[in-house]
């Protein structure tokens, strides 16, 4: 099993990229990697080459470039050129943690999208604090910014088959993310992707799933369109993080009493960071394209490189795009929805 | 100056309702009231009469109506007759704790749209973690499932109003919720929004802000489609809760340490928990109606009553409704923006 790598996308690229490709390398004893990027500070950077095939490429796509125009332009950028080894049968699966834009557009455009998938989206596992499992799929997170009925539903089971053959879960519970609990809510692309995933025979959905109860774990994947996902994701992050510093401002203004406190508190404080950091809990993966595409957060370090290896591992273990795309095959009519 | 109370609504109708009043009417010299709801539940609670006009009505409208056909079919209910009060000029504005679709029917069906004014909108003072103000206001907050460009711009000149008039910032800073900060960012609908706001005369448009930065004070109005809106803010209150129930967690498995710990928190914890309970921040305002019309959330004690009764004060005394109206006349044309 072989994954082609971007070395060159993310704050710490190429040295953690690197360095998160030979800790999975030792990890996982069947995977091979093609590591794409600058010769020279790649191999300035690699202990071994055991099971790493270094590609020199000549360009990089950097995080604030214009996604279209620089895969467009950038043939020989780390990036396209994983993407083309994918594309050419030569690897399994991509990985970067570069501009998610150009991720989402090597992945549309040279991987290639599933037959069948209008719109491919990109999914992440999110914590649940509650219910039977310890995450969740949420998508879309802002691959497309406006999205129809059929693209949810299409989402529905994209994400189921993400949550069964990935994160293990049989009958994976569906939720959409909606502005209230009933089905008559939303607007009329809420309201008929709500009936496809109701009407659907495969999709076990258990109705709409409103923001404020997104963390609680009352569903294994919920489906949002692309706009009011990244917006939930964006403002989950934002809390998070507020709430974090709020909290470390009110132990400051405690003065000698609060410093106290917060050294017997230490651990728990810690451990609720750990909880609450989103960026750390594995890659971001595009789904609806023709094999495994996986972005990292910009600011991984290598420990969560080796982790999304092993996330992509699992994927093309379990043929995750294989069975979408035949279970697509097989149902495209009914996939297409009613167009709304 | 008069409000118009609807007694009857909220989890804590009517003794918590009339309780506030009580509070308002003692803290604020000006301020006269007509009451509204069964006449010896509220007669049970009252203590004293002076500035208060208890008006019976035989209906409620509960929690979970539909609220186009609860305000039509229920006519003396205590939410109907206090708008209808307003409407008939004479009472100033409108409050209630109850069902939140019923009385934005009831301000837009009763006490009526600003003419020019679409959409009417629900916006609410959110705290902000930095930036020159303690406040910020988000509109639309859900009122709307849907919106068009042009919505979003009458917001822009609502919501800035109401930061001027009521929270008192000179030239108040607006940003459009959206899903990137580069002005071609969005949907067809928020790229129109943009360039309305941008090309305005009168609004001090910032730009884009995303979610993520929602908190932090960089506008003090943020411009939201009601679904996106709704959704930000769910997932903000959703969040804050699961961040301090984590906490809670942590500080429990930490044991005797935890405990201490905790104990020497105390007080930075309990400011914390009071720094993120949003409910408790002051009532909800339909803008783009005739008449200030407050919502206080559902489980207001006398408190939150009171404090949102010093909040119409305000509204009533600075003219919010009148100088946005005129300002609305005056620019019809430029408002209707280009349909999208």
């Amino acid at each position: 099993m072989k994954i082609a790598v971007d070395a060159m996308g993310g704050d710490y690229a190429p040295e953690e990229v690197v360095k998160g490709v030979e800790a999975a390398r030792d990890r996982y004893s069947q995977l091979e990697f093609q590591v794409f990027g600058d010769e020279a500070a790649i191999q300035n950077c690699l202990q071994s080459s055991d099971r790493i095939t270094l590609v020199p490429t000549s360009e990089v796509i950097t995080m604030g470039e214009e996604p279209v125009k620089a895969v467009k332009q950038k043939k020989d950028s780390s990036l396209v050129q994983a993407a083309q080894a994918v594309a050419n049968g030569e690897a399994d699966a991509v990985f970067s943690a570069g501009n998610t834009g150009a991720i989402l557009t090597a992945a549309i455009f040279i991987v290639g999208r599933i037959k069948g998938v209008d719109r491919p989206a990109l999914a992440s596992a999110l914590p649940a604090y509650g219910g039977p499992h310890k995450s969740f799929v949420l998508m879309d997170m802002g691959a497309n910014a406006e999205n129809k009925a059929a693209h949810l539903y299409q989402y529905s089971i994209l994400g189921s088959f993400y949550a069964k053959e990935v994160l293990g879960y049989d009958h994976p519970r569906v939720r959409l993310l909606n502005n209230g609990g009933e089905e008559d809510k939303g607007d009329d692309v809420h309201k008929a992707a709500h009936q496809l995933m109701k009407q659907s025979g495969f999709v076990n959905f258990l109705g709409n799933v409103e923001a404020r109860e997104i963390l609680e774990g009352t569903a294994d994947v919920v489906v949002a369109d692309g706009f009011s996902g990244n917006t939930a994701l964006k403002a989950i992050e934002g809390t998070a993080l507020t709430t974090m510093g709020q909290l470390k401002t009110a132990i400051t203004a405690g003065g000698l009493r609060g410093k106290l406190g917060a050294l017997f508190l230490k651990p728990a404080l810690k451990s609720l960071k750990n909880e609450m950091n989103f960026n750390e809990q594995g890659g971001a993966v595009v789904l609806g394209v023709k094999a495994p595409v996986v972005k990292a957060h910009g600011s991984s370090k290598a420990v969560a490189v080796a982790n999304a290896m092993g996330q992509i591992q699992t994927m093309v273990q379990e043929d995750l795009t294989g069975k979408s795309a035949a279970f697509i095959a097989e149902n495209r009519a009914a996939l297409k929805g009613k167009k709304e």
